[in-house]
């Protein structure tokens, strides 16, 4: 039986990186295994009513920029609030799916390397020429990914997963769904342990 | 020095109710104290733009239910889901601030019985007649309490409380303040726990 969970994240989701960097780690220590579903946030908040957290009243999005950090200096986790921000992660979601299609674990070390580069390398992820070279710095052929974001099957596929994740329930990044359960936040991951630990609680 | 931890909190909020079932005993194992300020979330929402969670989008609002539940028994807390909700908490804020100038230990079994009455026994905390029952309960005089209900004072006592909440940044519920350092949620527990151990991180 397959009991993997599944992530469901926006690239431009700060508390999406924050669990990017546990969230694998978590699922092996009770022998499970992860499938990472990069979303749209903007699709899923037409649905949800939803407002990136730094777009709300001040007194809102003050807290929250001071919390990103803190959150990440509480997880061990390396955290710099990008300059461009939210920002738009179509281009990083397509090259994703393009990725696991050809290879699991390159779509994964992308994934990663794509967190990294917008929210401690302070890079511009919804920069194309971007997109690309972080695909090629884990070894795909950055011309073929351009001419593959430029058709529309990658779009489709993107639009698909979105359409799939608001039919699961997912109503915000991260979102992680355990055997139907569903988790929401970087904030539920002791519950997420807690459940994997008991079966259910 | 004061080096009490502030603990705001609206007696509507599910995740206040399960935060003040824990806050006074983890700031007393770092030596600390508590001042529990009831406020009004819909005085705080017209500052934040917040809702409340369960009026939000079904796919959220069905999440949410879900969670408060959830959260409780991860936290080993009860918790039945009130049948009418949210509910005005004034009559509840008010009678906590007037038992708090009398005795504020008998104010703090109030606030606890309460959010109990609420969130675990199923009574309408929005009626002015549960709320005199809650206070006769922990030894208050109930007609003083329905008198000094019905006089401005209390009232205008609330709404400074709200106004000074969100003059310091508070923008939900349950919020907590520490040394100047605002935390937002009971998921925000933990944290607590690790800057009041290490002083700051």
């Amino acid at each position: 039986m397959d009991n993997a969970l599944d992530f469901y994240f926006d690239f431009s989701s700060p508390y999406g990186y924050l669990a990017s960097e546990k969230i694998d780690e978590l699922a092996a220590r009770y022998g499970r295994k992860v499938r990472w579903h990069p979303i749209l946030l903007g699709i899923v908040f037409r649905e949800s009513g939803g407002v990136p957290l730094t777009l709300t009243a001040p007194i809102k999005s003050n807290y929250y920029l001071h919390d990103f950090s803190r959150s990440a200096r509480f997880m061990g986790i390396p955290y710099t609030h990008p300059a461009n921000f939210p920002i738009g992660t179509q281009h990083a979601a397509r090259a994703y799916y393009w990725l696991h299609g050809q290879d699991c674990s390159r779509a994964r070390a992308f994934a990663h390397s794509a967190y990294r580069a917008l929210f401690s390398a302070g890079r511009d992820l919804s920069d194309l020429a971007v997109v690309l070279d972080l695909a090629s710095a884990v070894g795909a052929d950055p011309d073929a990914l351009a001419e593959a974001l430029a058709a529309p099957q990658l779009k489709e596929r993107l639009k698909a997963e979105c359409e799939e994740a608001i039919a699961r329930g997912v109503c915000g990044s991260p979102f992680i769904i355990i055997d139907g359960e569903p988790f929401f936040g970087a904030d539920r991951l002791p519950q997420i342990a807690h459940w994997l630990e008991t079966g259910g609680f």
